[in-house]
């Protein structure tokens, strides 16, 4: 491994990728004058800089779990709780660990050295990515990265290469800006490499109305919304395709460390989930990044503590190559300065004080914990409808058919799905065809009768007091005022299983499966058979 | 009172002044998400929410001081701490109090609204502004502020009112999209409001190659870097003219309430500084803000803890009349989410446990604070150069002349100033007519003399070991790649007198004057006196 590692090369040069904005920022002057503070013997009246001791906090205390508090049975008590994460005003600067006065003094975009030291490592150790040259740059989680990755390579017009269902967020940021979607086929293990050839070999500007697209963001892991997770072999063809049109990857993977086992039902899994995955065999399971794939530096991979250590942080990373990493800190100059001092006090004191082990140990607790609660959810499933291999070809595991219905032989599948492999979302593909509601829609020639059956049936579930996600809102924007359109008839709906009780994950779906019954005109039916 | 304020108007419509990417922002379809979340007994598996029992955090403690614990003598005792925040996962919805669990969970952009609403009321109580309607909208601090309202307001090409000195991270934002500076001169008060009358009643769009400038950004109190306050006199005549000409004013102002009493010699004044003002009484000292004056809704004002509770809050907050506080909203939505959890949190329980007037008597300490450390600089400027009065019509309050030099009766002043009457900085201004190695570069017919100059003296302060900000930092940009020129043979320079300590700033100074001494040749004569 040693001598692979040595022949990792640097990254190349992908500057011709920088957009105009981009290339017209120039470094703040104030860079000058922190090299010269530093000088020894300077007496600075340079900077303006609030006093530190003029800030109104004394001491900090954070009481955290240690790293093995989670057993993968939902919530750690009380009791675990293990380390207490100090900090306070220091007067002599000598004093190791964290300072408030520091924390939360102005510093460069780059935030903390400390923090982005441990993270520089934890990325070079667990991630390894395929070229040496890459750089770390905080953020504040990857909203606040998206939004700097498009002001760093898109231009007015610019298709971007998004997945057939895509994060809202992502689009609603560049399409007022005038790019649009150009979306890739998608089945249940992700976006599908020939689909993504077909996209770019085939692209036809005249008729696009633009240039071929050349940056691709994705969710490689337990996708938002549709819960697929990319095997090796696809992120190896979808990475070497992209390096045949020369497009840069930006991998958003807030669930990378929530790779899950594969679902089994209740009987032939043990009483409990084990905890005793070491951090090693967690690091083996793993599916690699694209970024460990990358021996050119066209990924960017976004980093974020929001799934591991809360959303609240407001925290994560850039990693990617030098020149993008620059720019990526010019921007963040003007945009946003660095990420906020007690995020960054308490994320890094409490990654130096579990350190890299400890983190890992503690995200294979975080991933016990999901497989319990996907495993609620699936279980659920399983019990409120008869839920049945699917045929090779069907992009799913299984399929589902109205409880006590299948027998009867005659009766058509309601949805199909797959049991979710990481994350948190598990999603449904509705079959329409045989759905009573729709064929009289479709009867009636009504125009778009696909969403407006899916709209009746997101209030019916809402009318039931379950409330899902239309699939509706992660279609592929593919410019301002028009939407990709789904083929056939079906619809979709997204399931989180990250936050609700086992009792409200239950009867929520029990909820759901009556309402398919009555959509589908079960309800008197199955009351007759009682 | 009570009667004028009932008669304060609501905001007009400014809605034309939106930008093509700001009209074509989109709601969330998460809005009825979250509507339908709340209805009681629905079961929610849309929301994509970690489960907040795996946030790793139990408990946070912060100590504070309480507000009276500045005494205007620089810093505070560990003795004086006095409060304690607490915070932690409370297992019970009907907790009050701020819950980890809570602040550190996905929220919706807008953030907490316990904070918005304390800020919602100091505004009402505190900043009273000129309109009914006006909103609140958290944000991460004045640069995220300010590239949210270029990306509410600015197109490519649009010349934007600036001052004359201005602040380089606000125009290192807009330069690079193609928008251009047009600079309203100043003087000691600030931007005079027959300039700003002059460049919008003669703007010429052929002559300037685009539209009249819709947008004045301006930091009205303690200037950075000129450290100059606007009067009320000239907010009112600057606000009418903004009305005049349909200019929306973006009023960045985090030095507000470190508006200061003015400087008077050590012999003038008590021993020390009064901290005995009361909030009423401060409020009655400090000049209304642009947000008071107005009646129509056109002042976008940007709050930010930066300068009262530290920098790395990374916390802020607009306001603003309802039109752009939506619209706003809906930036933040794709560029960043809300702000830092930790940070709301922190400052929410410190606001909430000082109170509003509490706040006020912090603020009133941090001035205190702030005007020793003012006096500091004032006081070694004095000792070190002969500091004599202005004749009418300059725009400083003072002339200094080099030490003992003023009696000889053939010295030119080396430069002038103001005593700053607010925040971190004091501005000077050389008058390089009798430097001999000026003289000499203008003898050799050197192109830009004045910037020349003013770079090398700039390094012989740091060989000296004194470092200031160089005033070209703050020229304005007319384009991507020019510069606004100033007239006549003068240079200028920013001195801080926020961090350093006494004896520092004291020596600072001493080291200033040596190095005015040399480059004005003095230096041999002086030794010669002695």
């Amino acid at each position: 491994m040693t001598s692979q590692e040595n022949l990792r090369p640097k990254s190349i040069d992908l500057s011709h990728h920088l957009n105009t904005l981009s290339r017209s920022r120039v470094p703040s002057p104030l860079k000058d004058i922190i090299k010269y503070m530093r000088e020894p013997g300077m007496i600075s009246l340079a900077g303006g800089l609030p006093h530190p001791s003029l800030f109104p906090y004394h001491s900090l205390r954070v009481d955290v779990y240690t790293p093995d508090t989670l057993d993968g049975h939902g919530q750690p008590s009380d009791a675990s709780t293990g380390l207490t994460l100090h900090s306070e005003k220091y007067g002599d600067r000598d004093r190791t660990g964290t300072d408030i006065s520091t924390g939360l003094q102005y510093t460069t975009s780059k935030g903390s050295e400390r923090l982005s030291s441990f993270l520089q490592k934890f990325t070079k150790d667990v991630l390894r990515p395929g070229f040496t040259d890459f750089e770390i740059l905080l953020n504040f989680g990857n909203t606040d990265a998206w939004s700097k990755v498009v002001s760093l390579l898109c231009e007015q017009g610019d298709y971007i290469l998004v997945e057939e269902h895509t994060y809202p967020s992502s689009q609603a940021l560049w399409a007022p800006m005038g790019c649009r979607g150009a979306p890739v086929q998608m089945d249940k293990d992700g976006i599908i490499p020939q689909a993504l050839e077909q996209v770019l070999g085939g692209w036809n500007e005249a008729v696009k109305g633009g240039k071929r697209p050349r940056l691709l963001y994705l969710i490689p892991v337990a996708q938002n919304p549709t819960g697929a997770t990319l095997t090796l072999e696809r992120k190896k063809a979808i990475y070497d395709i992209c390096v045949k049109y020369d497009v840069v990857i930006c991998e958003d993977d807030p669930y990378y460390f929530l790779q899950l086992p594969a679902y089994l039902p209740p009987e032939q899994r043990a009483v409990r989930i084990a905890t005793e995955m070491t951090p090693e065999e967690l690091l083996e399971f793993l599916v690699p990044t694209f970024l460990h794939l990358d021996w050119q530096g066209r990924v960017i991979r976004l980093e974020t503590f929001s799934k591991t250590l809360g959303p609240g942080n407001r925290l994560g990373y850039f990693i990617c190559n030098p020149i993008f990493a620059e720019r990526l800190q010019r921007a963040s100059e003007v945009m946003t300065q660095a990420p906020a001092g007690w995020s960054q006090i308490i994320v890094e004191e409490l990654l130096c004080t579990w350190g890299q082990e400890g983190f890992l140990r503690w995200v294979t607790g975080l991933r016990d914990s999901y497989t319990v609660r996907r495993d609620w959810m699936c279980d659920s499933l399983v019990e409120f409808f008869d839920v049945v291999s699917a045929p090779e070809g069907l992009a799913a595991d299984v399929i589902a058919y109205p409880k006590g219905r299948i027998s009867a032989g005659k009766t058509a599948p309601v949805f199909s799905f797959s049991y979710p492999k990481g994350g948190m979302f598990l999603w449904i593909k509705l079959d329409l065809s045989q759905n009573p509601v729709y064929q009289r829609m479709k009867a009636n020639g009504e125009a778009n009768a696909e969403q407006k059956w899916a709209d009746e049936f997101w209030m019916s579930m809402i009318r039931a007091k379950v409330l899902l996600v239309p699939g509706s809102y992660y279609t592929p924007i593919l410019s301002n005022d028009q939407r990709m359109k789904q083929d056939g008839a079906v619809a979709y709906f997204r399931l989180a299983y990250s936050l609700e009780s086992r009792e409200d994950i239950h009867v929520g779906i029990q909820r759901m499966a009556r309402t398919f019954d009555e959509s589908w005109e079960f309800r008197k039916v199955h009351l007759e058979c009682q």
